[in-house]
């Protein structure tokens, strides 16, 4: 049995930075809370609750004096609401996501319509573009949305930090048809290409696919695509305890990767359980 | 037999001017020169050396007390020489072409890699990059050239008014992986795009394409390749005397286009010639 796991399974920059400022606030003071999920892996938040950082959906709802920003960061306009409580904050959205925001704002303010690639519903794309205040903003997720994009005379386009590059070009090449300046900023994060190339190189080596990250997580999700579409026997496992025995029978090869918010033990768990399970050791 | 003529055949907007402009300021003076030819019809060329017009191709050359600049443009270098002259300057500059060489400038002056997507050889292409002069320049034909950018903090990329959206697009794709911040102006005229598609959609449905323009006409030789792309039987012509007879034997129908430097009496010439030929009127 032949294991491989992924070099760059896990923690990403940004969820790192933040989880370990969750950790270490949390080891100061008790009076303290995360305005939505730190990030998109339920046992991280889980021990974070442990140690007492609580989760509030809503700035209203908050009654504790210090409040973390989670990795994804939050609206301009609960950023707003929190100035004008007497709280403490801080601030652990990952420094990608706060450059998208800051072009959102510029662009925005430039007249700029903006066009942000990325998936309306998730709360990185939400944060972003309420930042652009000045200026149009259309959320365009496809070639087909982009198409239906208005004319006008200048475009500012950014990107959801886990975008695919593919598709950010293709989106991008069709702005051009819709004014005469197109002023792109590339906000992917590299650790998303690159996490999917070695994803997609081991896929298609493996006779099953381990993909383990939140079922909340967006690029874990992404990732479980990805490898299904080269080795269609993939499973998107949160932990070690979803493993089943089944999935090994007759299967002498396995690869392993994980999502951007899932962290180095919930991984090492999963490994130490394949081991058990194949009688061997992963490479 | 059937003849299609080309709604969009001959002068564009920036060709009609610039000849307008030459022939009227000929009717005044005789100390009269261009640098360069006015427009890449070597007929109407000839027609302005008749009215006094004289082509000259370097500054330093120059004797006329009047010196009209060609509808390509010239280098920013050459546009210092003439000013430095006590000379009469009639700028018959494309507008169009004046706007890329702006861009060129302003970008350059922003800092940005310029990255003209054009052919390195053309007048216009010369004269547009000769105005960045503050930050590098490479001139781009090709996606394959475009894979060769150097990593850059940030792009500017224009384009030659005669470019085809497809190869742009694809050019400015390959730039957001060189460098985080691209910014484009699409400085492609459209009236080069929409004689492009008509002569595509009337080269379709015949069995004799004829093309008129000059054999120095870059946009003329490219409408040549496109059309004899989906009719092999395709004619590059500069004028009626071009014609030959044993085009014609066997053909039900005839296309014919005609480049942005073709002037209307050279295609009347051509379309009362294949008329006789064929005991046909054009539609």
């Amino acid at each position: 049995m032949k294991i491989l796991l992924a070099k760059s399974a896990g923690f990403c920059f940004g969820v790192k930075r933040a989880t370990n400022m969750a950790f270490e606030a949390a080891g100061g003071c008790r009076h303290i809370c995360s305005l939505g999920p730190i990030i998109h892996s339920p046992q991280v938040v889980e021990k974070l609750a442990d140690e007492g950082v609580q989760v509030v959906d809503r700035v209203e709802d908050i009654t504790q004096d210090n409040v973390i920003i989670r990795s994804h960061g939050i609206t301009a306009g609960e950023l707003d609401q929190l100035a004008s409580k007497s709280l403490s904050i801080i601030d652990a959205t990952c420094p990608f996501v706060k450059k998208a925001q800051q072009h959102a704002a510029s662009l925005s303010r430039d007249g700029y319509h903006l066009v942000l690639v990325g998936e309306a519903e998730h709360p990185e794309v939400q944060g972003i573009v309420s930042f652009a205040r000045s200026a149009p903003v259309t959320v365009v997720a496809t070639p087909e949305d982009a198409e239906k994009l208005p004319r006008c005379s200048k475009l500012g386009v950014i990107a959801q930090t886990t975008q695919s590059l593919g598709n950010f070009q293709q989106i991008v090449a069709l702005c051009l048809r819709k004014s005469k300046e197109v002023r792109v900023f590339n906000t992917i994060c590299d650790a998303t290409s690159v996490r999917q190339e070695e994803a997609r190189e081991i896929a298609s080596k493996v006779e099953l696919m381990l993909v383990i990250g939140g079922f909340n997580s967006a690029n874990t999700t992404r990732l479980a695509v990805i490898c299904k579409e080269l080795q269609p026997n993939t499973q998107h496992l949160e932990t070690a305890d979803d493993i089943e025995p089944a999935w090994f029978e007759g299967i002498s090869s396995i690869g392993i990767t994980a999502g951007a918010s899932t962290p180095a033990w919930l991984i090492e768990q999963v490994v130490k359980k394949v081991e058990r399970f194949s009688g061997t050791d992963s490479e």
